[in-house]
């Protein structure tokens, strides 16, 4: 059977787009072609609002067949946090069936060459974008995401950060030739002389373990670097969260099959309640590859006994924003705001711990106290959440009920300075929706480390009263190495302090925003320009992309004859 | 102090050997700055012969002082096995001493950046190669290598694979620009703009374990990598292998500190006898990094156990070649035999299983059976060092008693068809030289497969009979999945074999030699065109060199602020 989508059609279509993210991610300027506006979807064969709402509806209650071989049952039970139940079943797989299949396909995937492989993954995001509005609800319904935030960071941001893997993986696959011809001389005697042939192979297959919160945003690099680099990719969805990475799997294997390649090379495997597959899926000889998010707890489990893989993982750190001094108090404070409200906290990226001095800080506004600082932005937060449906709109829903109890818990740890407050979401009445808390603790109080120094995931953070600048970055420096940090913030006008927080970074290899006041928040990275974790430190053993995320993927294999 | 050797000065002077080195590894054509020939020493700067034999004689009996904070004591024992007591000893450090300070000099070496750092490596290159015949002989009598492969492998050959990882690390670091300016447009409002700057940083210290038999060849590559990509580098030579690692860790300090950097970013850690320090320090925190060649069961036990580093491994494989058909019989077997006499047989590369289907095989002079190819192949060898300077030039000495030992046991294993032979080296009479052994094995009998499918590191190779090139093709299949292999070769006029060997070796990720009858063999790679194991089976976790091999040795670390 003839493809239907021909490479020649592929690279027509896709190379530009390819050749425009190689260039992004060498300057490392802004770019996407993928848009944020929900408006700009409709034209083109892509979705509007209406229609991909209606496609998203028209998901619920049904079951997902997405033709894949050894499928013993079907199994499915996500519950939205906004309330609704999705009622969707997926394939349950048989391993012993499955994973052989998987590899069926991989010859040709492999002899197709780089280049095509991320034409294929072009495609794959091409038509993932085109229904972007579909898939939003999916993560909005699986996360708890607000709807704008599932529509940007789990369509746009996410299919940034898969084009983004798919270009590293591209450039690092072709950095050696196909063919040399190596002709070395001899003096006068003839010249040695060979021909050869280079060619990256897949390492077998790769397995995605998603998450709950984002499960394309952080499946899609993984995904993407492991399918483009030839091998057959399985997809482990969180439980809670099955829905958006399963579309991703149908549309995946339905390009496959459309250009000439056996659909089987990606594959969902879903588990039942309580079964817990991914211990015995990160630990079966095929496996050679895994990609995780999540606790750190089974993140250290896989890379102590899946020995036979690479294993990529995120896991949890404590982040921290140093508040030294400002020239710009009020933007600094909605900075903060609205980096710790949205999505409730519940980013990997979101700060936690905010050291103050216990003395004050220096501002445009004039010195401000510790216990004035705090104030200030708990009435920033309060300010930005204020109205009901802006909360809603920035907060989304408590993802599961550990987080809540967290959220609940956390009260009792210190002084609290803002108390979080029940919103009621009209359109959906069973979302739970919390503002977040801040809790005032001491660093000088042995007792307040114990919580300062875990990750509190969820919309909780900590005001830690520090010494002095020098304290704050001792504090940040021992966090950062002994529990990891996505991300570090700071805000201080004195050059000398700067200097000290950057140098922690350096040495502690975490990615740092400083004196972030307007419309860029340091929970946010864009692809293409900024990388996400360092892999340097205890949050992640890996950074969003780099090319350590993608050259040991594949390994190249090389067969030389004489010339 | 100002340094003695400027930046500009060490870009004039390196950074075209560096371009070069980079368009060489992107070409993979044949190119290397350093001259093979032993005639080509002796000028600007560089010791002739004669200069060079006294060097290494009045190295004899010293202890090299290196000037290494945290020296407790002196220690060395190294006996040629040429059967010469070298007598030099070596510092003995107190680590509790010598790795804090090692760290002192991390932090302006990162901030010198890549390119400083690739121009200082070059700068120990460039020296070590100007001493290269001094190295030939502290090569040859620490690996029993005989001298002229000792001055070719363990020096130009050594020289470019370590000048070829700092060209990779190069490369590996700068495809992040130093900086960015980002600018998002956001409609009718002001673009958010962010100026970031990217640096790579350090993982930490790195550890070399050297290995007996290619101090500086195995040894340079993960060196100079780590010392390219920021890190502190602590060389662990193997006890009976110092001298050589001693003299580079003596370059690199010297030009580290000529160049205004700390010299302790590298040192020197050599044990007493039965002190057995490389597992202490493997698991020492401050090692981030480690490269190591040797035993399977010492890979084996890094990787399981030093969990804070980045593990290279190069370990033991067993390495086939197919015979199945050739219409150059004479070259194949002259190519074979010189395959498996080079150093006794004592290289990672070199062939240990010939697969011979016992039906025999075709060739330009008609068919040959089974036992006359095997017959033909052991009078190639005999042949070849029938004459005993001959012998002594390409064999070299017994590494150690080990290696003896298997060699005299290997003839209980089956049918000799050659038998080991010693030969008297006049020059050093305490050299202990033997010829190869061939035995006969059966690929249908149980009881042979023990001993074809273990490595047998030495002089001892295996002609094991398969019913067919199907059946060679899969025992050759399933020993590189099972055993590793780091090389692979093999011999046919058959296309249809030729692809089926392939397709076993881009499936198993081995490096395939096809119908090799000239002047290269099978266990030879030249740096910036071959790669040195794929790092895709159980022989090595790691290639010599691409990506992978160093993109995880430095993380980049962003700072980013608004513009």
């Amino acid at each position: 059977m003839a493809a239907e989508l021909t490479a020649h059609e592929l690279i027509a279509q896709h190379r530009p787009t390819l050749d425009q993210a190689l260039e992004a991610i060498r300057t490392r300027a802004y770019w996407s072609p993928h848009p944020e506006h929900p408006k700009a979807y409709g034209e083109n064969g892509s979705l509007d609002a209406a229609a991909g709402k209606a496609a998203f509806d028209a998901l619920l209650g049904t079951r997902l067949d997405l033709g894949q071989p050894g499928t013993d049952d079907w199994t499915g039970g996500e519950v939205s946090p906004y309330g609704i139940e999705l009622g969707v079943t997926y394939p349950h797989a048989d391993l012993d069936v499955l994973l052989p299949v998987m590899k069926a396909g991989q010859r040709s995937w492999r002899d197709a060459g780089a280049e095509i492989r991320a034409m294929v993954c072009l495609e794959i995001l091409k038509r993932i974008s085109d229904r972007t509005h579909e898939f939003a609800h999916a993560v909005m319904h699986t996360s708890g995401q607000a709807f704008m935030m599932a529509f940007q960071a789990g369509g746009p941001h996410a299919q940034d950060r898969g084009l983004e893997a798919v270009a590293y993986a591209y450039v690092e696959q072709v950095r050696t030739p196909d063919t040399a011809e190596w002709t070395k001389p001899q003096g006068k005697r003839e010249p040695l002389a060979l021909t050869k042939r280079f060619t990256p192979v897949p390492r077998g297959i790769a397995l995605v373990i998603g998450c709950n919160t984002f499960p394309t945003w952080n499946g899609y690099p993984g995904l993407f670097a492991s399918l483009a680099t030839g091998n057959a990719v399985l997809v482990k969805p969180h439980p809670r969260a099955v829905l958006p990475l399963a579309l991703t799997v149908q549309v995946a294997r339905q390009v496959l099959a459309e250009a000439g390649f056996d659909p089987n090379l990606i594959a969902l495997a879903v588990e039942r309640p309580g079964e817990g597959i991914a211990k015995t899926l990160a630990t079966r000889p095929e496996i050679r590859i895994i990609d995780y998010t999540g606790s750190t707890a089974f993140g250290d489990w896989l890379e102590a006994n899946a020995r036979q893989a690479q294993v990529f993982t995120e896991k949890a750190g404590v982040n921290t924003v140093v508040v030294e001094s400002t020239d710009d108090y009020k933007g600094m404070l909605a900075n903060l705001a609205f980096s710790l409200s949205l999505y409730s906290g519940q980013m990997c990226t979101t700060p936690q711990n905010l050291l103050v001095p216990r003395d004050g800080i220096r501002t445009d506004q004039g010195p401000r106290s510790f216990d004035e600082v705090v104030a200030d932005l708990a009435k920033a937060v309060d300010g930005l959440l204020g109205d009901d449906t802006r909360a809603n709109a920035l907060l989304g829903a408590i993802v599961n009920p550990d987080v809540k109890a967290r959220l609940e818990a956390a009260a009792g740890l210190g002084e609290v300075a803002l108390a979080s407050r029940e919103v009621v979401n009209p359109e959906f009445p069973g979302a739970v929706v919390r503002t977040p808390v801040i809790v005032k603790l001491d660093g000088a109080k042995p007792d307040d480390e114990a919580a300062y120094m875990s990750e509190c995931f969820g919309p909780v953070s900590f005001a830690v009263a520090v010494d002095s600048a020098a304290d704050a970055v001792e504090l940040l420096r021992r966090t950062i190495r002994e529990k990891g940090a996505m991300t570090v913030g700071a805000y201080t006008t004195d050059e000398e302090v700067e200097r000290a927080v950057e140098e922690a970074c350096l040495e502690e290899a975490a990615q740092l925003s400083l004196n972030l006041t307007g419309g860029v928040y340091v929970n946010q990275t864009a692809a293409f320009s900024d990388f996400h974790g360092s892999g340097g430190n205890p949050a992640a053993n890996a950074a969003l992309t780099d090319g350590a995320f993608v050259a040991n993927r594949f390994r190249m294999v090389e067969v030389r004859r004489e010339a």
